[in-house]
């Protein structure tokens, strides 16, 4: 990432008047932020957008261990306040300029008793929302401290619909339940989601962000935190009558939260508010919010499109393992082959075929490695070996055969959670991948995490993570982590790090009882709010897929999986499905060929959390763009005026489109694929079906058109 | 080590009546084990000496989470017992040749109840005591465990008098509390230790092992464990009423005791027993129950002496750390230095010169890497950097000037209790080692440990030990690991972990109230048992080396420094003290010089747990000979028959002892030193002062002998 230009507009010190913390403020916009203290010297701000109260004022603050008082009795002892307006480029993303506009306000607290602790709270106050930040400066009487709570609230001002999910330590899969926040029991999916192997959530009230609400009156507020880093994760308990919100730390092994060392500070705390839901997805207050890149040669980070033998052992079609069972040996004890295992090399050649053939630059092989036979599930610390193959997946041969095709392999490192085990092997692992030339790695975190009584979105774990990121970033090599932490917009200073799952993905179609046809209409607002997820797209069999279990099925057209291409955002875009399944549809699977994954621009058509979603893209450098929208379980007609097209130019459009009978639950395949010539001026109409989608490709018009007709 | 031969002199198959578990029996000598199942399916072993119960019938068993049933009605399904006889040669050791020699019981259990599993007893019966292990045998319904509990009891005879340290998870840094069993109360030395920062002591009636124990009637006990591998320490539980002693395994961070996958196997519970305490001392029961050296080359391993960079910093003179502060930074933000900073060239070359100049063969420097200026106590991850030496350590001149002299330097990393981060670190920490010439590391691990909630005497840490212990041997490095836990034999399977602390060390001295005059007669009964302790003797300066507190003193005298080298045996023997004070007794200095530090055969005089204990020993491959004598705060005349050198030959004893005033309290440094012909029929009669000793070394004479006199 490249720093544009900045224009400190001003900047300026004032110090308070000591018994007169009030009113203190900043502002951008429409959003505007108050802070000050109460009687007891506790810190509260409020936030409102348009003069409409957002946040009400609510406590912030910090508790530490074996300490009293730094969380009261704190005064004002001055305030900053500057104002930034710079532009930055990002290495890839949904634009390529990003505008970073706020006004920033410095709180600079003293606690009034002994030992008469500092602390700085950080406003900055964007047109689009507010984040903030602790930030405990060098003084001689904080130093090493340990983090028992975090005070913050949002104290909100109704009873607004939510999108949420269970505020869990170790998961972010579930389906997103709808409801008041009065409504919120995270028991109830927590009890219910026996599809997800580890899971705990010890807070009946608990939720976990990115969260995304709708008030009475029509404003979208979304709440999730920015760079967490050196921190632990926050959640969010629900007072269900009062509405109010309250950081939830998730906790370490010991039951702390946050070990720390001043000068220090915690990640940002995100408040994005509009009247208008597409703003939510447009939104870069949370990448503002992080540092920028933290990589000087960006030039091995390519965001890419991938197929992978995966979807296979998803549906039971093979397996990850390469034998039936580890007592499954022969007489010199070597395992015995079960003539199910995926990651053969016969296998792989066929998918760095079908790659080479259809332009899809990368091949990501799952089972490839030895301890798949015993891998889930027995909190074992040492369960895999991340530079040893399984006999039949011979990785000379097939590095070289993907080079000569100018194919990339895509490692597969799961660590079934002993993240301990990981750290040891990682030099090895990375020094693997480089022998073999694989530009990307794949992480995975299914399971119990090692250091035991850590958990996935803990401190100890979201350094982890970083740790993953910045050891990739050394071997230039890109990473797309599974089961981490959920994203914090961190891609902007590890721009290696393209994507996370940190969601449920689209595999749970192929495992469990899936997604529910509303869930890709959330998503864009909940989870990918932090960053770029790995879901997985692309799935053209609908139906009849897995293995034992017939009545399985997708629940969404075959349009809609193109649309996700679109509207899920990622750097990196599997085409999840088997490549017998796309040779029976090769006319749709233009489209996965076509799109993008990398953008210039991006436009947010139109977007209703729960319901549905149209976002154009423009792809970067280039003058094509490509558009998804998807509609939840209800049919409607998307309305997409194509005004971002350049004036008097000429465009051919391909329109990806659910069958006029296509139906997610009862006829989930049939779609149909009309090409138009459209331009500046054309204002599609496009049916979507019940679960449905539609995604559209517009180029440039070379003269070679005749034939094609205009829409209209 | 080299195995030399083995006579396998019967092996037995029986296979029992299914209700008739009684009295199942192998013995050696005088020692005698049965075995028996009570009426609830429990298994239940005994044992006696000389046909005297030692430990009366006592439950053996396993408990597993989420299990019932595992630990009762369990029954003899079949039981083999076979007789070995063996000699093994140790890399190094307190003798050349070892005798394994032993009946193995090994008795078949199943599960009378669903699912039927498995579990096999192991008993090995040596002439000094007894071995025992559970083993798990890979069978259908039993695979990834956890074991919650060991029952494993000791149900012991009568209320014998004990030397104890408290069952802390943490630290085996305590003095010895001597005691009737009834009289045990951890909490007591607990709450005193206020001189040990990291202890955890829940259970009040715990103790560690090795546990010494002397019976009214005159026998000696010590229980213990051997092979500690992959499983968690073992502690006792002290039942004051019952004199029975349960196992206590120390808990991981979620209050598991251990993680295992069948087929595996505990740690041996040892029983050493014998009428007297001198046979204790020369078990090889321990040794011989662990497994033989996994290391192929031993080649770079060698025992040696060595000075080095320490005392001075225990003692205030100088310190570990390169600057007062972290805060004390130049315009550059580079550390300013304290002027105290002990590891700098010129003072390390000055060790050097010492070292060369009297054939000392090791440097050990502590403090000579970043991070000491906020080392202890922050329970922080990342405080050391292993491979950046401070500005005024020249690790590259030091290394070829060491070289140049012949002097091998000794590495430190010091993990402040920061494994995981160790761990990370390691592959860099130990190319550093071999890149700069270093043959040894001392680790140390002061500090809360890192997985957080995990223990220094959990699984998790111990499996961290070995791990060292093999990244070392990988490197060719020899290991001396400082707070692990306590060893338990495991040094004849990784010969290059040649020494441990573990234990309370003389360094007690230096910075605390130091150790009682009768520490030293009760370790070897104790703490070495497992193996070697860096106990690091040889202070000469006994009072007024404490910078600020005058009246600290050492509470030994002059020459019981001097004997501890024998009796407190390690391949690894440190000359603790500061160069300039050797320098004052060159004539003392000399033993220390001579001493050897491994061994072709050894012999224990004399001893008595808390009271004495004097030991000869004969040099490896010469035909020295070295006593060492010690007594505790009574002085007493230890009488040496010299009936193991070479009948008719003359050698020549010099003999070290206190002189006639010497007395700890108040005339440590006065000693006298004489020299002697001496052969097989002398007797000495060396006076020991109050916490005094006398150590002797005893070279064949030449024929330059002239005026010496034959000792009478």
């Amino acid at each position: 990432m490249k720093k544009v230009y900045i224009y400190l507009l001003s900047c300026t010190l004032s110090v308070s008047a000591l018994a007169q913390d009030k009113n203190i403020t900043a502002s951008q916009g429409k959003v505007k932020l108050e802070f000050t203290t109460d009687a007891q010297g506790h810190p509260q701000y409020s936030v409102s957008f348009n003069q409409q109260a957002i946040v009400k004022p609510s406590r912030l603050g910090i508790k530490l261990l074996n300490d009293t008082g730094f969380d009261e009795h704190l005064q004002v002892i001055n305030t900053e306040t500057i104002n930034v307006d710079e532009l930055w480029k990002p290495v890839w993303g949904e634009v390529s300029v990003i505008r970073n506009h706020y006004q920033q306000l410095t709180v600079h607290l003293k606690q009034q008793d002994a030992p008469g602790r500092l602390l700085d709270i950080i406003f900055r106050v964007f047109d689009d929302g507010v984040g903030f930040r602790y930030e405990f400066p060098k003084q001689p009487n904080l130093r090493y401290f340990t983090v028992t709570d975090e005070l913050t609230q949002f104290a909100l001002t109704g009873d607004h619909k939510t999108f949420w999910i269970p505020g869990d330590y170790d998961s972010n899969e579930y389906s997103y339940t709808t409801s008041k926040l009065s409504e919120v029991d995270a028991w109830v999916p927590y009890k219910a989601a026996t599809d997800i192997a580890v899971r705990v959530v010890p807070d009946q009230y608990a939720v976990q962000t990115p969260l995304m609400m709708k008030t009475a009156g029509g404003l979208y507020i979304n709440i999730h935190e920015a760079a967490l880093v050196n921190y632990t994760s926050m959640q969010l308990h629900v007072d269900r009558a009062s509405y109010t919100l309250s950081a939830n730390l998730v906790p370490d092994a010991v039951g702390n939260k946050a070990y720390m060392a001043a000068p220090c500070k915690t990640p940002w705390r995100t408040i994005i508010v509009s009247d208008r839901a597409a703003d939510i997805l447009s939104s870069k207050l949370i990448l503002n919010l992080n540092e920028p890149s933290k990589i000087q040669d960006p030039s091995y980070i390519k965001p890419m499109k991938f197929v992978g033998v995966w979807w296979e052992m998803q549906t039971g079609k093979s397996t990850w393992n390469y034998a039936n069972s580890i007592n499954d040996v022969d007489a010199s004890g070597a395992l015995k082959p079960s003539g199910k295992h995926g990651a053969n090399t016969a296998n792989v050649k066929h998918y760095i075929d079908f790659a080479a053939k259809n332009g899809i630059g990368g091949v990501l092989v799952e089972g490839w490695n030895r301890g798949w036979e015993e891998w889930f599930g027995n909190w074992t610390e040492h369960v895999f070996d991340f530079a040893t193959p399984y006999p039949d997946f011979d990785v000379k041969e097939l590095s070289s055969y993907a080079a000569q095709k100018g194919v990339k392999m895509i490692m597969h490192n799961e660590t079934s959670g002993s993240a301990t085990d990981y750290e040891r092997q990682m030099d090895t692992a990375f020094r693997f991948m480089n022998k073999f030339g694989y530009p990307a790695v794949k992480t995975g975190y299914v399971g119990k995490i090692i250091p035991r009584g850590e958990h996935h979105d803990g401190q100890w774990m979201v350094e982890h993570y970083i740790r993953v990121a910045q050891k990739s970033a050394d071997h230039q090599v890109m990473l797309d982590a599974h089961e981490p932490v959920r994203p914090t917009g961190l891609s902007r200073t590890y721009p290696n790090w393209m994507a996370s799952e940190a969601g449920r993905g689209n595999e749970y179609n192929a495992f469990s009882n899936g997604n529910n046809p509303e869930h890709e209409t959330i998503m864009p607002f909940t989870r990918l709010m932090g960053g770029p997820m790995d879901y997985t797209p692309g799935i053209f069999k609908l139906k009849g897929y897995a293995a034992g279990v017939p009545d399985r099925q997708v629940h969404t057209t075959l349009a809609k999986q193109l649309a996700l291409y679109v509207t899920m955002y990622s750097p990196l875009q599997m085409a999840a499905d088997l490549t017998e399944n796309y040779e029976q549809h090769m006319d749709a699977f233009q489209f996965i060929k076509d799109v993008a994954v990398d953008w210039d621009d991006t436009k947010i058509i139109e977007a209703e959390p729960g319901d549905y979603v149209t976002i154009a893209r423009k792809e970067k450098g280039a003058a094509n763009w490509f558009i998804g929208s998807v509609t939840d379980e209800n049919g409607r007609k998307a309305v997409i005026p194509l005004s971002f097209l350049d004036k008097g130019k000429k465009y051919i459009a391909t329109i990806y489109a659910d069958a006029d009978n296509a139906d997610w639950k009862i006829n989930p395949e049939a779609y149909q694929i009309h090409t138009y010539l459209v331009n500046a001026g054309t204002k599609l109409n496009i049916t979507l079906a019940k679960g449905g989608g539609a995604a559209i490709s517009i180029k440039p018009a070379t003269s070679n058109v005749k034939g094609l007709k205009m829409y209209k």
